[in-house]
């Protein structure tokens, strides 16, 4: 029975200014999917490991699941596919645990097929995963876990995925704390419609950060990383947010915001160095806040999902 | 008595998704003034040549010497400084006329006081001259008009201005029609507020815009160069627009919009010579939609605002 097993990287949307259109890979964690040739027709979920039960067992609304029938039925595929999903990352964390494991099983069962797509080309199908995870087919996590590096959804209709070169040295320090924040809820609470001049600051700053990133301008990102829109009401849901984010810039990250729809935190840094210090500092802002958590200090992972073993 | 001329190039502001935040210089026509050293304190205008009697000859509401006092103000400086001015381009055209005027102002007194500020520095007194112009002390006009080159306004608070490079071959087409949309009417038009994928939809493009420009990507530019929030209300005021537009992108532009708020339409081009055959199209399509109209073929002009005599 023909096997693939594939790994899919944690991802943080948004960046701060860039609700819906940016985002970039992490190094770590991520979730495994082994995809096998079955007997049959469609596809089937053998077993979730890692998530404590909690994820659904219904292909239907698995995110592995719906991502790959997604695949196949665009394919015309008649035979059957059996999925075994390994998460080795925490639910609800705003790090792209859904979109990990739909990226993670495209690759897997891509391979199997004899690659009839590109990692570009399975990008929609990712998408329609998150529709059945969070409601909306956003594309700033599923881009970048699939494509690595830094991705700029620059158009949903028609679909326009561009890659966004960054700073060699550029890493990342997230604190995760342990709380969870639903991606649904998140997007519930923010904003039906936002005033021109609110819409102008942040399109100076999405302009900013892409110009920042791609002349290693690093003073330039940093100038660029807010967010006067979203992140307000979403960090109400996230306890001890404004000290976190706080210890982040005062410990030199070039810029913090909320990962996703949060709770992680991200925040960018010039050199590794600096991004072990910022973490650090970001876990004990935590601790003070009265919540445990851990941290992930990250280069930007230019690689994404890869095939590990077939 | 001591006298400095200086030119200002006219510019092409928004471009297309970037609505007060993105301008560029081109390399005609423009605005020149004389600045002179005169007994007495404050500004004076001499006169405006070349308006047809049209610009206001009040000090207090001419943009050439609006700009100048606010700078004289800034400086504490307690000479006279006459002004004459020099108009070269049309009015009310959409191609940052009263932006010019100032800039040639401020770079004329700036030279005859021996360069007390810099370029970028002039930027603020030059749009104060925009708020008295019309209403709003946008940046977009005098900040290229003064720097040249494609610039950035990232934040308007702080005052941030980016110089974002552009390919060397980048050529724009211009078609002004003989018409005049007032700045502040055009202002009048716009949306309060936008929802918010309107919003992410824009900000795609604006990343786009500036990735495209910065990596020489001209598909990616012509991709970005769109304006779903503005164009459709502020193109109602420029009758033939649609076609004119349309003319532009079936002779090989890569991409056309208003330029600032019209009437005149920009074109950007991969190169002079599809840029001279699009302005040829525009003018046709000008002229069959009953108005008369005339072109302007230029390269992005990378000097911004010069002395050209002293």
């Amino acid at each position: 029975m023909k096997s693939v097993r594939a790994y899919a990287p944690a991802t943080v949307a948004n960046v701060a200014c860039g609700f819906d259109i940016f985002g970039f890979a992490l190094d770590y964690p991520g979730d495994e999917v082994i995809a096998r040739s079955v007997p049959g027709r469609g596809v089937s979920l053998k077993a979730v490991h890692g998530d404590h039960g909690r994820l659904p067992s219904d292909p239907g609304k698995n995110t592995a699941s719906v991502a790959v029938s997604a695949m196949l039925r665009h394919l015309k595929h008649d035979g059957g596919v059996e999925l075994e999903v390994h998460k080795n990352m925490p639910l609800a964390s705003g790090l792209g645990s859904s979109a990990a494991s739909a990226a993670a099983a495209l690759v897997a069962t891509n391979s199997l097929l004899g690659e009839p797509l590109s990692r570009r080309e399975l990008v929609p199908f990712a998408m329609e995963a998150e529709r059945v995870a969070c409601g909306t087919a956003h594309a700033d996590n599923v881009a970048p876990s699939l494509l690595g590096g830094f991705v700029l959804i620059r158009s949903y209709d028609p679909l326009d995925v561009v890659s966004i070169a960054v700073p060699g040295s550029l890493w990342c320090a997230i604190l995760h704390p342990d709380i969870e924040v639903r991606t649904d809820d998140a997007r519930r609470v923010i904003k039906k419609s936002i005033s021109i001049p609110q819409a102008v600051a942040n399109w100076g700053n999405v302009a900013g950060l892409t110009a920042g990133l791609l002349t290693s301008d690093f003073a330039l990102i940093g100038r660029s990383l807010h967010d006067g829109i979203f992140e307000p009401d979403r960090a109400l849901l996230v306890p001890g947010f404004d000290s976190i984010k706080q210890a982040a810039l005062e410990s030199g990250a070039l810029g913090s915001s909320l990962s996703g729809s949060g709770p992680s935190i991200f925040a960018l840094c010039e050199t590794k160095e600096k991004a072990s210090h910022v973490a650090e500092s970001m876990l004990a802002a935590c601790k003070k806040a009265g919540m445990r958590g851990e941290t992930i200090v990250s280069s930007i992972n230019l690689q994404g999902a890869v095939v590990r073993e077939s």
